[in-house]
């Protein structure tokens, strides 16, 4: 089977794929706000008929919430399952667009053409990149290169309540050799990326009690312990002066980064200047003998995300608080377990508590990481097709972030998942004026002929 | 004149006097806080019309902040002026409290009858038995033993900005022979005490700024330096191991306690556990090599008084927040120069603010300690007017919180002050459910009627 007639054929094709996705796009399929539910089960039906248009036996799949949309087409290679979501983010404040966000359009830029609309980047550009891939290795051969479910979901922006439910109701029916996420994107808006490694997450939220009644600074002050003053030691504890977490253990399970990873990170010539320059910082904060993609992908964190205790209104207040109280975050990596790790911070909490102070805990779930096992020689035959559409050589890359249905594919079903996609930084996903760049619509459906086309081997 | 009369004349006549300390305690006159203006103009006006039912020459005078209640009457001893505070500290938090703050009420407990609500003791209980005092001894004679001169002020709990302009500009009218003032205790709610070393107060009220915006951990965790990290490492640095106070120059200006003074203090044979252990702790937290009763008088602190930063809402927000602040008050002595410590603290904090990071004060005054000559033969009058109303006899004591007014009228009047209260440690002043003991405000009016007779002498 020629993958070159196949290109050719997206080439020529391009003015229609874009006519659809512009259709799609009109639709406002907001999945958190109630005025949009039909909207949502439109952009599904849209959706199922498009995919049977390919002959995909599709059908829209009711749930609590927004309904899935699921299809399956036979194919001699290996069962692949690939997921978007049609669901798409608020629009406001709709004072800041520039154009109607529903009313899709294509704009010149000085940086190319592009897509502009809401959903063009989150997520539908993405996912249809897939399907005019699918569709144009069918009008050429008249059959798929793959066995494919397509899986389509319509709550992704309002937190995935019926995922989980729908997956593990059928499981049977979406399990498959391997799984393809199309969410993410180019990696500093250039190079292609497979995302591999997505940071775990454990949250401590806690109060800490000394005094069992506020004070006067005024009497107590100087003999009574202030429990701000010992959740400050306790907090300025957790890291050393090179940035390193100090519990102990803590690094028992973060592997080191496998050579020839490490060597494709450093040929990312990743900007971190630019990265923290753009929020205000200068230098990284992280552990100081790492580089900062390290510290943002592969290596563990802690972080205090909230801080109170005493007096916080207007004025002031020689208050001896009673107590004080923190929420933190851990990101996790590689085999580390949130168990562990909550314990060794609850021991060193406890302590470092003075006699007669109590801690009582919030507790959080926490949610290990996940990392890819990349010995699944479809990474690398994905790596090198990417690799082959685009001008610079595609990178296996981490996330700092939590992307929930990779772990899904991999705890639920047993299935280990590829994040591939083509948005690119300046998107604007989430915010007013979002854009999906032509060159990503058009490279991104060659991508995935030529990913289907190597997995197909 | 007979002084036995007076008293009886002040037990027949306590429930009258209690109902008018009641009507003063409905009023919440929360300076602090400017939705509790109008209240604290309700308070003064209360004032005045209370004074002028003893014809003493009163009126409420505005200030850019709360109103000053001052007032004057005739009499042949020398001129003595009487200084208390109207206006209260706010009552949060409220769920904490088992009654209404602002319904105060007479209970009964295991201890005695107390007087239950906000500013009860702190201070228009204390600064009513001297009103009572008058009233008896008016009713009684006719006339007072002193010439006396009332000034009230309703901005003690929120820093006193008008004071000292006000006592500046009205210096000849406030110029006395010595000044009394109504704000203190009795030592372990048993002893009648005389303050004459009070401890001056520093505040700090920031903010740092990191990154420019609130940042997502996921995206910036591990490479984005935490203000709340940056502001738990500075405050954690401010006490070493020992629970000394870590700024340079702390110390230099701290005065070694007289030999004298020190052997009356082990004499008082401070129970430190029970002054502890009444509030749920065990160990001191301050130097460790200065006694309980130093640490409280005559060892300068520092203690945050509020801190705040990210998310501190229900559940879970991963966020690296763009800003953290504090609220932090040193306790000075001896000639310890606020401003100097100002200077000590700021380049401190800035020393170790990482490059990028900014810091924005609001500034708060500071006032000096103070220490009182007690060679004046008045303070000898009253020791031993106190000594004859209650059981034990009457002490020189230090007080750890500040009553800067009494450092004012030295500084800017002349004027010795006298600092004699009747509050009780267990007053949860500045706390829910604060209260006054019956006994106090009893034995309160009938200690100033002794100490009036003594120092018309």
């Amino acid at each position: 089977m020629s993958l070159d007639s196949v290109l050719a054929r997206i080439d020529n094709n391009l003015p229609e794929a874009l006519d659809r996705l512009l259709e799609l796009l009109r639709i406002p399929s907001i999945s958190t706000d109630p005025a949009f539910k039909d909207d949502c089960q439109t952009a599904a039906d849209w959706l199922v008929a498009d995919l049977q248009s390919l002959d995909v036996k599709a059908e829209k799949r009711q749930t609590p919430g927004h309904p899935m949309v699921v299809g399956h087409v036979d194919g001699d290679g290996p069962h692949i399952l690939f997921y978007g979501h049609y669901d798409v983010q608020p629009v406001d404040p709709l004072d800041l667009w520039d154009s109607a966000p529903f009313e899709p359009a294509i704009e010149d830029t000085p940086n190319g053409k592009v897509i502009r609309g809401r959903g063009s980047s989150d997520d539908k550009g993405q996912l249809m990149t897939f399907v005019e891939a699918c569709r144009a290795w069918k009008a050429e051969h008249g059959t798929l290169p793959c066995r494919i479910t397509f899986f389509f979901e319509g709550e992704e922006e309002s937190g995935s309540p019926s995922l989980v439910p729908f997956m593990q109701e059928n499981a049977a029916e979406l399990t498959s050799d391997i799984a393809l996420i199309c969410d993410t994107g180019l990696f500093e808006s250039a190079v292609p990326a497979i995302t591999t490694m997505l940071r775990g997450l454990l949250g401590e939220d806690f109060t800490i009690t000394g005094p069992d009644r506020d004070l006067h600074s005024g009497m107590y002050g100087g003999i009574a312990m202030n429990p701000i003053r010992v959740l400050n030691k306790i907090l300025a504890g957790l890291h050393d002066d090179t940035g390193a977490v100090t519990l102990p253990g803590f690094y028992d399970d973060v592997p080191e980064l496998p050579d020839e990873i490490r060597a494709q990170w450093q040929g990312l010539n990743f900007n971190h200047g630019k990265y923290l320059g753009d929020v205000g910082l200068s230098n990284p904060a992280g552990e100081q003998d790492r580089t900062p993609l390290e510290q943002i992908w592969s290596r563990p964190t802690c972080d205090v995300n909230g801080i109170w205790g005493g007096y916080t209104g207007d004025g002031f207040k020689t208050v001896l608080p009673s107590q004080a109280s923190a929420k933190l975050s851990f990101r996790l990596v590689g085999q580390q377990d949130p168990d562990k790790i909550r314990n060794a911070f609850r021991t060193y909490l406890e302590n470092n508590l003075p006699e007669g102070f109590s801690v009582e805990y919030r507790t959080e779930k926490g949610a290990p990481a996940s990392q890819m096992s990349i010995e699944d020689p479809a990474f690398e035959k994905a790596r090198q097709a990417l690799s082959d559409e685009w001008p610079r050589p595609a990178a296996y890359v981490g996330c700092g972030g939590s992307i929930p249905i990779a772990g899904y594919f991999k705890e639920l079903l047993g299935v280990d998942a590829m994040l591939i996609g083509f948005g690119r930084d300046d998107d604007q996903i989430h915010s007013p004026n979002e854009k999906y760049d032509l060159e990503s619509f058009h490279k991104g459906i060659r991508s995935w002929a030529r990913i289907l086309e190597a997995l197909s081997k």
